[in-house]
């Protein structure tokens, strides 16, 4: 609808004390990434030209972890209210003119949509000064009320405290998240005054402002869980619990089989074809993507990872970043892939590492299998040839190739590359010692009745 | 009661849209089975001369899982209701003569005890000519009503869109599930027409026909839960839900210790002994048997196996079809076993791969033991002797044999048979170069560095 | 308050018939450890100076559980009644004077702090004889009532079935639990008579009797989870819940994150630093310590174990009774420790069994590798030095020494001590058939095909 230039701010001042936490309450992690990233994704979905986060203490923390990605950090030197607080991102907003979302780092599952009815209604017919999001809680409590219409004009807000037993009984509360023009926003701000009990400067004092210059202001609504905040970890694992049950609802909608639903967890990327199965206890980290009809058995560990139609991983599979999974390729148990390809129809079934590894088509990896692929200093290659055999209990040493359809008999350290189509044999003769284990027996039984 | 032969029809025809999955619906897997074949169990268990299951589209995949049991599968072209369906039954049944019990596919968990009651009405006093199966959920909302009295004399049948306000205040609805005399259900649904809005047949009316002629129905009750359909993944798992809950709940009042039961998933044919103890977070596959005093500790994976009385298992134990471990047999952390028995009191504690394996009674499997059971080809079988002891990180080509109480020193790769009582030893001499790991991290340092 | 001497009786008699199990119902565990034990822990922190079991079948069991504690049993061998149950202790008890505190080995989990109030309520201004601990269920139902004024003082208490209307309208219950004066009980119990339907001596009755006496009796409240009993395995397993909820709910208030607190299970004993941060499906045994900013990974079991600050376990890590990790030190997947020491920023990433090891700081592990520590008769140590490279796929014999800066080349077997510094070599050279496997296959095609 709009086309205006668009910022977004992100409080995150708060000081998290109840986290009792010496990381930044919003860079914790919900869905397989910080809070904060819930945000910051939502804002370059939109198409933010700029967004500004606004922190108090822990700043190094945040600028680490979002400055790498073009985003500004302001900081709130004190703690002198959420109008003070967006007041710091003036100066990183500097030469901007356009839409300016607020958003709180600590509320981080607002939706994208959410966010675009926000914008598109400050530029709706009556142009609202401020849109402020309100919500329904199932217990209004302590909230501050929205005194709206029925369109969605706002008469008043209240801080509950000030608030008559008539505006206690209206349900619709704020928010604290708005979307306001940035002409407008720092000209409200700045006569916006401390006089109040707590002594700070309250954001939502320039619907007032506008108010008083003649300027109507609106109300938008959503759900009370999509503006769920968080203050401790109980509510931090409350909302992963409610993000989870819905992502897997969604999974099972869209043609997914979750034996035991409340078992599995997902990543916020995660990507999963139709007719997969998971069986239970599986946890998806990010960057997962499925295709169509894997079977995920129990008790794997996904992250990072590509699976290709048909293949079956697990259980016990642990499929860490850069394991590729070719068509119909097979995972098995406390099997471990770290940037490593298995070709299609290739199988690796048992207490296997494949570490910085290419395997070819149709290859079959033995039990026990290791690619040492690290030195103490560098990390090293194997390539593995398509229909090759590595004969289970075997090292293969990178950096090293076995050639295709080569075969590497069981229980080799295998250090020089093998030629295609060959056998690599390491292994000495096998010597036997008649009657050693009875006399051998025979003593320590001696030995551990002496002690 | 009756004696009179019984044959099964199961409604199968359903499209199962809402699965989104290219598996008919009633393949998709409850408790460890498909659906389908809980029907089929039941049907078996009442000693059913003869089973139908009628499709619509999917015949292949019904008739390649059913059709091996000895079950026939008819086609209903064309979807034309449910009274249409059964019909495609009857050249199925030709020659027939006795009792009908009409199932339905996507309705899994019907107990044998409430069809057997269903079939006993039939042949009550008063002879109805069609026995309803009726449920009172506690939501009625659309389902179709029986309107019937104390005795369960059945005075109608109402689609709820046909209800009257008076008829909809009934609670007791029609799960769909009938029993009829063979010689009374194809007369009767010959007769049966398509004038209604939807222009099917509808099953049902064969109580009003049976009515006309003068005959009486009956209906008979039962819980909701057992008449649950199945339409969409989420429904399946709710259910599959509603099963565990109540599996464990009968694990523990049969004296079961079930640490978190929230965690322990059970097939639809688990056996479990007295004193059982099994640890947070199991996974029982089918055909399971369990003795008395086993423990299962936490995250292990059990498919296809038989234990013994006192065995130990996990945790994260990988048992697969055909594993049997005997009295007091120990597998441990990281252990799979597939087609091999572990003979009484031995022991497999840590990272082993016993396939295709017998080991004798209180033999020692070392950690990190590996049976090379395979050769890209056929799969070959390894023998270990009572009290052999096998040294960790040993590789056992099969076919071999190891006698009993011969000892394999650790590391070996043994491609020959073992004598008893001797040592077999595969071990090159170990060398040493002194200094060399210095100088090796000299010059990997500065290479690093120059990097 | 009070500096008597405390004496603890634990009635156990009950037949535990409904846990259909061969082990005593006060040994099953809860949390960790026996629900007996529970009781006996917070009789030792209340400072008991003597505490007795009163059991009646299963004598042994108990013995051999608590003896060695230096706790005392006394058996009842009719089943008479509390009264008469808490007589048997009497001779335990010869030449005790002091306060008696009663509890119900099948009521694990009565606080210490709960008990104190009872004691310290003995001896309260009033000097009560007896002092009953009450509580309020959600439905009070046939339990036997407490009539008492707003302070506690006691006016009668009634079993559900001798009570009128009146009194079973009164919601606060007797839990059973009791603290008299030693001098007190055995003289009130010597006049408790058994003439009711059952037939039993009734513990409660001693209220009445000291009332006769002129001597009044207290009550006061606690929670209703606090006492609640356990009579079958699925309320053993209700109250196992109880308390991990509880538990949950500490560790993340303490600044513990939980991703999926309903899958993380915890023992009655586990130490949790700050920061620490649990993935799903992690399992603590007793005897855990865990330091500050650790990581415990999914499908974890954890046991007896020291995590020092800042160490990453898992997943699929298996720590063991006597496994210690140092500062930064690192456990990856599929690995084992038992009676091991990793040192500081040490690391055993794969596939690893540690067992009677000591790693130095440092040093690095290679997948697959093996410490052998059994002979079949004693267990012997491997000693791994700073800074030291284990290649992948090693078997160390102990008893062994593995000097400072070592490297062991992947695939070794190695037997005798390494000097430091220097490179330890197991392993024969490589030899190469070019053209086996390509003749292999053929032969072994045709051989398939022929079958």
């Amino acid at each position: 609808m709009t086309s205006r230039p668009l910022a977004v701010i992100v409080l995150a001042a708060g000081k998290g004390t109840r986290m009792k936490s010496d990381t930044h309450k919003v860079l914790h992690p919900l869905a397989g990434r910080p809070m904060l990233h819930h945000l910051l994704a939502a804002a370059e979905g939109l198409g933010a030209a700029k967004t500004v986060v606004v922190v108090g203490a822990g700043r190094e923390q945040v600028e680490a972890a979002v400055v790498p990605l073009g985003v500004a950090v302001a900081q709130q030197q004190e703690q002198l209210g959420t109008g003070h607080a967006v007041q710091q991102a003036e100066q990183a907003l500097a030469g901007f003119a356009g839409d300016v979302l607020i958003l709180y780092g600590d509320v981080p599952l607002v939706t994208e949509a959410t966010m675009r009815r926000m914008i598109d209604r400050l530029h709706a017919e009556e142009a609202p000064a401020v849109v402020v999001l309100g919500f329904r809680p199932s217990d209004p409590g302590a909230y501050g009320r929205v005194i709206a219409d029925a369109e969605g004009r706002i008469a008043r807000m209240v801080e509950f405290k000030d608030a008559s037993a008539e505006e206690r009984a209206e349900t619709l509360c704020n928010s604290g998240l708005m979307a306001v023009r940035s002409e407008d926003l720092f000209d409200l701000l700045r006569r916006v005054d401390n006089a109040n009990a707590a002594g700070e400067y309250y954001l939502p004092d320039i619907v007032m402002l506008a108010g008083a210059d003649g300027r109507s202001s609106a109300v938008i609504e959503t759900d009370a869980e999509e503006v769920t905040g968080v203050n401790s970890r109980a509510e931090l694992a409350a909302l992963e619990l409610a993000w989870q049950q819905r992502r897997r609802k969604q999974a099972m909608d869209d043609g997914v089989t979750l034996i035991a639903p409340e078992t599995v967890w997902f990543s916020y990327d995660t990507v999963l074809g139709r007719d997969v199965i998971v069986e239970p206890n599986v946890v998806f980290g990010p960057g997962v993507s499925v295709a169509d009809k894997v079977v995920i058995h129990a008790f794997s560990h996904v992250e990072g990872a590509t699976i290709g139609e048909g293949a079956s991983v697990g259980p016990y599979a642990r499929l860490r970043p850069g394991a590729v999974m070719k068509k119909g390729a097979r995972v098995g148990n406390f099997v471990e892939m770290k940037k490593a390809v298995l070709g299609e129809g290739a199988k690796a079934n048992h207490l296997t590492y494949l570490g910085d590894a290419e395997v070819g088509a149709g290859a079959n990896i033995g039990a026990g299998t290791i690619t040492c692929n690290y030195d103490g200093f560098f990390k090293y290659k194997t390539r593995i040839g398509a229909g090759a055999f590595i004969g289970s209990n075997s090292a293969l040493v990178a950096p090293v190739t076995i050639g295709d359809g080569a075969i590497v008999a069981a229980g080799s350290t295998v250090t020089s590359d093998v030629e295609a189509d060959a056998l690599a044999l390491v292994r000495p003769p096998q010597t036997e010692k008649p009657g050693w284990a009875a006399k051998f027996r025979n003593v320590m039984r001696a030995r551990k009745e002496s002690r």
